[in-house]
């Protein structure tokens, strides 16, 4: 069986096994995260799912039905302790770790990704780069020395890189993907817009910019935000 | 007032207006199109809020409440008809119109923006490229000519430009998006991991890579994917 992934939330229909928990819950706690350190930054102490819903506009009984995948976070009627919350989701997602990541095409893309310096304050380093184009091999980009794809396996083990970027073009993507996986990667990082084609256990997310510009033009269209009858009717 | 993104579905708190739609609801909707889309092409003809709810991983109910802000789509009991929820949905978000779109920053992420050709074939067409290097000014980066940014103003109102992609390093972001705002733009696509600080009614969406790579750190801890109770109560 493959799982594929096209996008943020769109996920293949999979019968879970008992006590495992669905990708796109799995999706969600990042923002969690995030909301939750803004409001421990805040200096707020406690919230609840009302207050969280609010801020991820979802139901309070989606984010109760969430958390409730990993036990009793909230006591009845008195809400989630943040500083707790925000430690045990950071505990769950592996965010107190380091991880190694293998950036996997230096074109305009990579190269772009390689210089980005936000990867590292979050615990992300690239420390591989590869490239099956064999003048880009040896450059020194972002501060890591470009390879050649026959010596990503060997590289893979000897850095222990558990995650891939994808940058290379769609043509390639699936190919290179499938290399990936058989060096051993189990998250992968794609740039393209193809559904990746990967085994179970492997995980695939998309950087999809164009579903970022589709959620936007909505408020660029004629009528404006607001939705009237008229409109929905149309 | 000001509101604020920093990723997907993290939106401040805001009261809404009696007909108005939160903007989450409206960033989920390219999903269901795309849900939709692939629903239509595998040959479906008729969906429901449970099925919808599987593919995207959300309740039932929480489709229903996303789509009720448009008006009664579906029948009771009878489920959506694919086509029509999908026309309609296109309709809604603009995606049947064509966008001239414009990129501020041409450095290594500009340069890899401008020569994407996810783009066009959606609908935005990237037509105008600014930058404040005047080594960049008048390069041809993806067939457009990169220009100063005197020229924004101009250009903006000349080719009928009313989304922009900001790839300028965070310590600019800020005032670029304020540049563009003055110029009429309602819409930025931010790949600096900043919160942008935009007037009401002005959208702003952001790309941000590292969210996508914390939704997986969980599946690499060691205790991989399957959560029991001891997990849940480390």
């Amino acid at each position: 069986m493959t799982s594929s992934s096209s996008g943020p939330g769109i996920r293949p229909v999979t019968a879970l096994p008992p006590g495992e928990v669905p990708e796109v819950v799995i999706s969600r706690l990042p923002q969690y995260v995030r909301i939750l350190s803004q409001l421990l930054d805040a200096g707020e102490e406690v919230t609840n799912s009302q207050q969280l819903g609010e801020q991820l506009q979802v139901t309070p009984a989606q984010i109760r039905k969430d958390l409730s995948y990993f036990g009793r976070f909230g006591k009845q009627g008195r809400g989630y302790v943040v500083r707790d919350l925000l430690r045990e989701l950071k505990q769950i997602l592996g965010l107190n770790s380091e991880w190694n990541v293998a950036v996997v095409g230096v074109g305009r893309l990579g190269n772009a990704i390689l210089n980005y310096p936000g990867f590292n304050p979050d615990g992300f380093h690239l420390v591989a780069a590869f490239d099956n184009n064999l003048a880009n091999v040896g450059r020194e980009v972002g501060g890591v020395s470009v390879q050649p794809m026959a010596e990503m396996a060997q590289t893979v083990a000897d850095r222990s890189i558990s995650i891939a970027i994808v940058a290379v073009p769609s043509a390639h993507t699936q190919t290179v993907i499938d290399q990936l996986v058989a060096c051993g990667i189990r998250a992968i990082l794609n740039y393209a817009p193809i559904n990746a084609q990967v085994p179970d256990g492997i995980r695939v997310r998309s950087i999809d910019p164009v579903l970022a510009l589709q959620s936007m033009t909505y408020y660029l269209t004629e009528d404006g935000p607001s939705i009237n009858g008229s409109t929905a009717a149309r």
